[in-house]
């Protein structure tokens, strides 16, 4: 084994080299004079929480714009972009614990109907998985709150993975339970905090079942909950509000740096603009949209104009819809639009440590090539197939899309819920991703 | 350049390798039921910052002798040190901003004499770095408080080697500054912070300079002085009570499981038990402290005995003395033990990215050699020469020494300041920690 030395000399000797000197000097601009995080400070605590189709949406929707012209695009304008209109509401559950009903932090998950106001009063089922909900008969089930129990597995060290494991318990629970006519569905959150925070995210019933409330706890009171279960079957009070409204008029926002010899050719970064309603959606996705116009800035700052045209996207509506990466896919589509690569950074303002790749094999392999310039910047891992839900839909035109993959550790014990705020972000980490992303979209601007 | 993909191809031939499988089946234990965050939050929220001297430092000792023993060690002993006893005392600081005397966040530095309570009123000269200083003549210099105003660069990406970079304004301003009879020193402080947020650390005086009084203030007050000095030559009134106050007994705690084998031959995991006076001193070092117990819990949790004698060992005073791990080297050349290897855990409990290897070149070509096995937990990096303070001084005595690297950006945001708490501390990260220790050590005893 001598990959680990091998990889250290391939770095010296590109130290030397004119593109790593270039990117180190863009990537100091960035680390010394960058905005994103003060721009993240404004988005958070001036707007907040930022659901699609709510006032907050709108106002972020001027932020961006305004923030992409600060940055020094050359164009900036709005996609629109039809979302759906959810809202929550106030909503309330109390669980039988140590035998009597004790109210617990809880949030409905997204896309989901409340109880109308009313007060559903049912005994809990619990189950530890879906398989052991399939075992289950419809009398034990129906007319019952059904208690999902699965526990994030905190053994998965890519948490995404994990993610990709538990958050079948947010889409497919419900249905399940739905199609055995249970009453709703309490699920453990699919967080990996130690602690009581609810988290909430989309969710979806299937066609033909009934509209049944789901909502989530957070892991202490979930442990509480199966402790409850252990001893008898506690009952549950739920009361919600939350509703789908149908849609409204929202947009995407969009800057662009021309290019100089190549315009008709575009570079794509992302982030997507709209968050859950709670929390302050700092990582999620706040970190994106900054990053993606700190690229934007720090070209423009440069001096030297890109040779292909650059643009950075805020999508609106990743969380409960994704109406915001179809319709810049079909705009693109239809203005006959030719895209070199897209980026998205959707996985957290955390320290970079690789880049999904989701494109033909000898695009990997040119994009590998580059691994010595990024290596300083703590970004080694090129293995993973990972994109972006907002630049997924470019997919079909064959465009190659590409993925910042953050340090993944905290991510899931914030990820929809009230803890991600301004404060989590670390302006260090929250830069180096923008640095990440510049140094792929400048690569790419010279040799794709 | 195909380093990535052969890295990947070796990760997955070692997936299935036995080595890889106990190593997995140890972390999945740290990660599901690993007490190390629970310690943490123990020692930091009930006895929090521990100054060596300190009655919180004793209450440490205590608590870590319990630590241990409750993970399991065979056996537990306190190592005696003699270690300096430095008290802060009630301290202020005004400079004169827009024309006002107006109070700012500050902190002694560790080991320094402040004013005795008296007030220390003079005018500031303001240097942006040594050079500067050093053109100075006595003349303009005697009798004034010197600003050190040099900046942390956020533009070297390992921090550590910023840190290099900007901690001689620690050590050497003073010193600079007393040989030119100046009255005291201002700094701004050893941070990367965002923030106003004076951090501490230690400093030292030169035989036969005057022991002046040397403060650090935050990143925004700095800012706001070095303002204040481009308009004219504000005065500053300083106030401090902070003193050498002799030596004082503390101890090591020292923890082992004995090898099956070849309980002569002795692998040490360790982390520093003393913190500064501020903050909980939760990253520094808290978290190597209950990293290196959680090794010993989950070797012994493990049911497998492992072949060498493993200790883990909570070092007293590395922040301002370094006695501890002076007296544990000691010991073990008056002993005559045999160390294979010592690792320590003294930059952060964050997401763990590399192992720094201080030893001749074939171990470190053996340690090498197993990056395939860590590289599933996020470590990747060898190519630094880093142990620790603390093992150093077993290098006299020939033994190899490795330093786990956490990802360092936001080590030197709170490192030696009141930001240094449990809540910095991500449960994953720290566990994920206690993982890359647990697998060098369990590689050491099999391999080394």
């Amino acid at each position: 084994m001598v990959l680990i030395p091998l990889l250290a000399a391939a770095m010296a000797s590109f130290a030397q080299n004119p593109d790593s000197a270039t990117l180190r000097r863009l990537s100091d601009d960035i680390l010394w004079n960058g905005v994103c995080y003060d721009n993240l400070r404004v988005l958070t605590k001036t707007i907040g929480h930022r659901l699609s189709g709510s006032p907050a949406a709108d106002k972020a929707v001027a932020w961006g714009k305004k923030a992409m012209e600060a940055a020094g695009a050359d164009r900036v304008w709005l996609q629109p972009v039809d979302v759906p209109l959810w809202i929550r509401g106030k909503e309330t559950l109390k669980v039988q614990l140590d035998g009597h009903l004790q109210p617990i932090p809880m949030l409905s998950l997204g896309n989901t109907e409340g109880t109308g106001g009313k007060t559903l009063e049912r005994e809990i089922v619990c189950v530890p998985d879906l398989a052991a909900f399939e075992k289950l008969e419809e009398d034990q089930v129906r007319d019952k709150i059904i208690f999902f129990n699965y526990k994030f597995r905190q053994d998965i060290v890519n948490t995404f993975e994990g993610y990709g494991d538990a958050v079948k318990y947010r889409w497919v629970a419900l249905n399940k339970a739905a199609g055995k006519h249970a009453a709703a569905v309490i699920i453990r959150s699919v967080s990996t905090g130690a602690d009581d925070v609810p988290h909430t995210g989309a969710s979806r019933y299937d066609d033909g079942v009934a509209h049944i409330p789901a909502v989530a706890i957070g892991n202490f009171s979930a442990d509480k909950l199966a402790a409850a279960c252990a001893k008898g079957q506690p009952k549950a009070q739920l009361v919600s509000n939350c509703s789908m409204k149908g849609t409204k008029r929202s947009y995407n926002v969009i800057g662009e740096l021309k290019g100089a010899t190549l315009p008709n050719e575009i570079i794509v970064v992302g982030g997507h603009l709209d968050s859950w309603d709670v929390g302050e959606g700092a990582h999620d996705d706040g970190a994106g949209c900054v990053q993606s116009i700190e690229v934007l800035r720090a070209l423009k700052a440069s001096g030297k104009r890109p040779r292909r045209t650059i643009r950075a996207v805020l999508f609106m509506n990743e969380e409960n819809g994704a109406k915001g990466g179809v319709a810049y896919a079909d705009s693109a589509r239809t203005a006959g639009e030719k895209h070199i690569l897209a980026m998205e950074s959707d996985a957290g303002g955390f320290s970079p440590r690789g880049i999904g790749l989701e494109m033909p094999e000898p695009l990997k392999q040119k994009i590998r090539s580059w691994a010595p310039l990024l290596l300083p910047y703590g970004v080694y891992d090129f293995t993973q197939e990972e994109g972006g839900i907002d630049i997924g839909p470019l997919r079909k035109q064959g465009v190659p899309l590409a993925g910042l993959l953050p340090d993944s550790q905290r991510y899931f014990d914030l990820h929809h819920s009230r803890n991600d705020v301004f404060e989590a972000i670390s302006h260090r980490e929250l830069k180096l991703g923008a640095c990440t992303m510049m140094a792929i979209v400048w690569l790419a601007d010279q040799y794709l």
